[in-house]
């Protein structure tokens, strides 16, 4: 009994891992496609996301389940309650990438973020691949040093989204109104991005240490 | 032992309806300050959300506890996996009323939007407020026909952020680009609130129905 239920709990952490290996992929594509206004690109991250709700769905089905046939209790108990909230989060981490994905799919054929930002967006979107990747593997490893690095792309990433408002109000803009539409947009999905992975970092620390989280609910 | 833990599945509803009514008063004063630029009602509302979130902390600990205790099935798990799931959704409408109230500040002591748009973030607000008033009463009541008017009001919504999007691309825009920000932001918010009400309106459906959800998720 014991058995089956430490393989079921196992196939959770399988189960995110994988969500979050598709989440990394839809925000590297959908970074590339902002970048370089690939339409063809864009509509892959867009459709994909259609895969990571699924298998939130599957997932949460899964946990349900566990609760009501093994009635777990304490470390067993965190770990079916934290992989519930993580399948959420993850399953807006890829809309957020879809998110961005759609506004290239708006703007195309143009580029949607003028010239004068884009160089923060690229960072920006390699620090949000990072968080992706290193959530990724801190839900295989649970090496909590990822956690920190994690922190760390996030405020990354608060710093670019002030660069791109500054930017925006510094006198210089000259973007129009529907770039600086986008250009807000964008620079928010990538900063609510980052609070997420903050998020899953946050409760894998409090998973394996069981000490408690400040504030973990993303604030932002 | 049941009329205990049917006392915890009561209280659980109670809390809900707490948190909600601290959200509604929270969306009703955020509209409010945005409108006539009320410095003080805008940090009431910054202020306020604190409580929101040490309303969610407290009612997961007593899900995760009566989860771990009671190892309810059935109905009863629904109940109490279906509140995890709500409480992070209020806190998060709780958020976006503080997110609004954070740009009426900063917009201090003008108003932070243009008077091209004040209508439209007016009627956006009324809506928002039917939102949050019925997830207060479907909580309390679970009277279904007001899940159907959460829908409702967020179809209201989305045609206003539209609204707002037609506003600034639609060539008489003459908003700074501070207010282009603001503006784009706010609607964002907004959006967002009404798809959160949607969310716990799907989610109250299932419970009381056994149902299943389409896009229970919220997919915007």
């Amino acid at each position: 009994m014991r058995e089956i239920f430490e393989a079921e709990l196992h196939q959770l952490g399988t189960d995110l891992t994988t969500m979050s290996q598709q989440v990394e992929v839809a925000i590297r594509d959908a970074g590339r496609a902002l970048q370089t206004a690939d339409l063809q690109l864009a509509e892959s991250v867009i459709v994909a996301d259609e895969a990571i709700d699924a298998l939130e769905r599957e997932l949460d089905t899964r946990c349900v389940h566990l609760l009501a046939q093994q009635a777990p209790v304490a470390g067993d108990l965190r770990v079916v309650v934290t992989s519930l909230r993580m399948s959420a989060t993850l399953e807006r981490m890829g809309d957020l990438a879809r998110h961005i994905a759609q506004v290239s799919r708006r703007g195309y054929p143009r580029v949607a973020i003028p010239q004068a930002v884009s160089g923060t967006f690229a960072e920006m979107n390699d620090a949000a691949v990072r968080v992706a990747e290193r959530t990724t593997q801190l839900l295989r490893t649970r090496d909590l040093d990822l956690a920190t690095s994690i922190e760390h792309d996030d405020e990354i990433i608060d710093r670019l989204h002030e660069e791109t408002f500054t930017a925006i109000l510094g006198g210089n803009w000259n973007g129009t109104p529907q770039e600086t539409v986008d250009t807000t947009l964008l620079s928010r999905y990538y900063e609510r991005f980052g609070d997420h992975g903050v998020s899953i970092a946050r409760r894998m620390v409090f998973l394996v240490t069981g000490g408690h989280i400040a504030g973990a609910h993303t604030t932002a």
